[in-house]
């Protein structure tokens, strides 16, 4: 199916208002405000950095509404997440483009637990007055250079300002096959439990960022930074100095989504269950045991807990088995799949391009049960307020 | 299409840790706050308000992402539009149910403008952590009560904390047939222009909420009153006493979508463009001239201006047929029609259950001219800065 005429004809169109899709001409770039343009110009900004559309996008930014064309034969995956100033991120040592990133991160994240291939993604924005416009700029890059990598097509979104924290919101679309959907809740008992990648590095790296501006406030690119005559806040944080330390900072501000292994496990019908790990291995563990109805034996000398983390958080005094399964930030993929479906998995690991490790077991008997130096434990519960 | 058995296993699951359906009991619900509850709690009272989900949606809240199935031989039709405390509303005159309401209209009015019928909603809430429950109850009630009178299901979202504003974020999905689909670059030269509705109650009506609010702090229900122990914030604002004030506020409180109209507009293909008015009548007219590449020119004795809200502008010395052209928060279509289509516009008129004035033509010459007395002059443009 092809676009009609009747609607291709707005796909170029340029934004409401007639602004060029080039950036706004600004007094002094450097020194911008976003409260320098109109609602319009900021808009603007956003679609000069998109890439062409493809072409089951009917309409673009620019109407009151995008317009898709749906996939043939495929279910439409759904979800949202946003990222608000002082709760998820510290401006002063989260650069804008890593907002922008870890943004999107989550949301293809979610995609990819669910074994759904990325479409689209809708942007709303809430930005205070203040915020430097090569911040808001960077932002925007950060979402874009990810979304193009994951050929994500930003369709829509919205602008408004906050008398507050930033909030970087963000609803995207995905599409998978029906019998290729994961949900967290299709594990059985003798299942093996999966982890992706290793855990524990964005945890570590967000400790790492938040020493590090401590002790160098100078380098601290907060919003009265902002602007303000200094260096641009769009700059990456002081770096540490120590090369293993800056990469576990990059864990934490530039997460990588697994996509790729999250749609091959969807495809090949490899996994029964399967969820991120964004709130923490731990947690993520009893999530999907709890959805599945089983129970979970994890096995600690098993977990593959970053090794410059748990170097990191041993000269810290921490017990790395808890600091890694507590450890929140990691975007890896946790699943559940069949004993006997090994070869399958060893050919999804082989393409997917990150490495899985063998947790643990799914049991009969419910709750999550922590195996280290052979003695059992349950995994303590988290309980957290809203607050 | 059905779901098959292993998705719609899913679909009865409690939410991600077993909390049930009905609200977790709370020691003091009068004064109590969210931050007495966890997240998963508060995501239970949201699902507890909804109804059962249409078997479309394979997979609803609960999961790392909702799963439906696309509407066969439609276009889908996305939008997200956020409400931000202190930028549009101001908590000491909005009761929480009337915040979710305007946030989910405000979507509403955008596929409506694009003559696709609402299917899905997602919400995502940054919510301060000294919000009131019954406040949080309420905002999500004002949601849930306007979903599913337009039969729009809510089949996703994400709860955050914010130290700061709160803010309701919204995406919503239709769908619309390619044909049907209504644009803002589709008027010519020659097409009459038409406004659904009457302009200028919201923003009266705004105007009388903010001076009562001033006049009677008492009933004042902001962040402050709330849950501190006196009347419950999530009840009405003081009345004002005068029957035509109510009604007026009203307008701005609970702005009623033109769904109907716009997904009957696109159906008979009665339209050549559309756009919504809620950033005002004279901004709306000049984006869709724009957009369409036409001129216009207004009949000023023509514009639907509400009759109590001409009252109330003429009583403060303001000029109607101005405040009314540049008055926001009416949620009314604004939409070009081919002359000789005058008949089926007459019978679109006759189903929409709303009335709609002819309000002007759209011109070769581009700009927007009003006509007042006999005196032509063009609309002044509207430039707003970003704050």
């Amino acid at each position: 199916m092809r676009p009609s005429a009747a609607v291709t004809q707005q796909i170029g169109q340029p934004a409401a208002g007639g602004t060029s899709s080039t950036d706004a001409p600004v007094a002094d770039p450097a020194a911008a405000r976003v409260s320098s343009l109109t609602e319009r110009e900021l808009i603007a900004r956003i679609r000069a950095r998109l890439p062409p559309a493809p072409d089951w996008v009917a309409l673009g930014i620019g109407d009151d509404a995008a317009v898709v064309e749906p996939t043939r034969n495929r279910l439409e995956v759904l979800s949202v997440d946003a990222v608000v100033e002082g709760v998820h991120f510290d401006r002063a040592f989260t650069p804008p483009r890593a907002i922008g990133h870890r943004a999107l991160a989550a949301n293809l994240s979610d995609l990819a637990a669910m074994g759904a291939s990325p479409r689209l993604a809708l942007l709303s924005l809430a930005v205070p007055v203040e915020c430097a416009l090569v911040d808001f700029d960077a932002i925007v890059d950060g979402i874009c250079a990810l979304a193009a990598r994951f050929r994500t097509a930003i369709v829509g979104g919205n602008l408004t300002r906050i008398g507050g924290p930033l909030v970087v919101d963000i609803a995207v679309m995905g599409a998978a096959k029906r019998r290729q959907v994961l949900t967290r809740g299709g594990a059985r008992p003798g299942d093996a439990l999966y982890v992706s990648g290793s855990i524990g590095a964005a945890a570590a790296g967000l400790q790492i960022l938040q020493l590090t501006a401590e002790r160098s406030p100078a380098g601290i690119t907060g919003p009265e930074a902002a602007g303000g005559g200094g260096r641009p806040s769009s700059a990456e944080p002081a770096a540490s100095g120590d090369g293993r330390l800056d990469e576990l900072a990059a864990r934490f501000l530039y997460p990588e989504p697994r996509v790729r292994l999250g749609v091959l496990l969807g495809r090949n019908r490899a996994a029964t269950a399967c969820i991120d790990s964004s709130d923490g291995l731990g947690e993520a563990v009893r999530q999907l045991a709890e959805a599945s109805g089983v129970g979970v034996m994890l096995d600690a000398e098993a977990l593959p807990i970053d090794a410059a983390a748990r170097r990191w958080f041993e000269a810290r005094g921490l017990d790395p088995v808890e600091a890694a399964l507590s450890a929140s930030d990691d975007y890896e993929l946790v699943f559940a799949s069949r004993p006997r479906l090994r070869g399958r998995l060893a050919n999804v690991e082989r393409h997917a391009g990150v490495p899985i490790a063998r947790i643990g077991v799914c049991t009969a008997e419910p709750g999550v049960v922590l195996e280290r130096s052979g003695v059992r434990q349950p995994l303590p519960r988290g309980f957290a307020h809203f607050r």
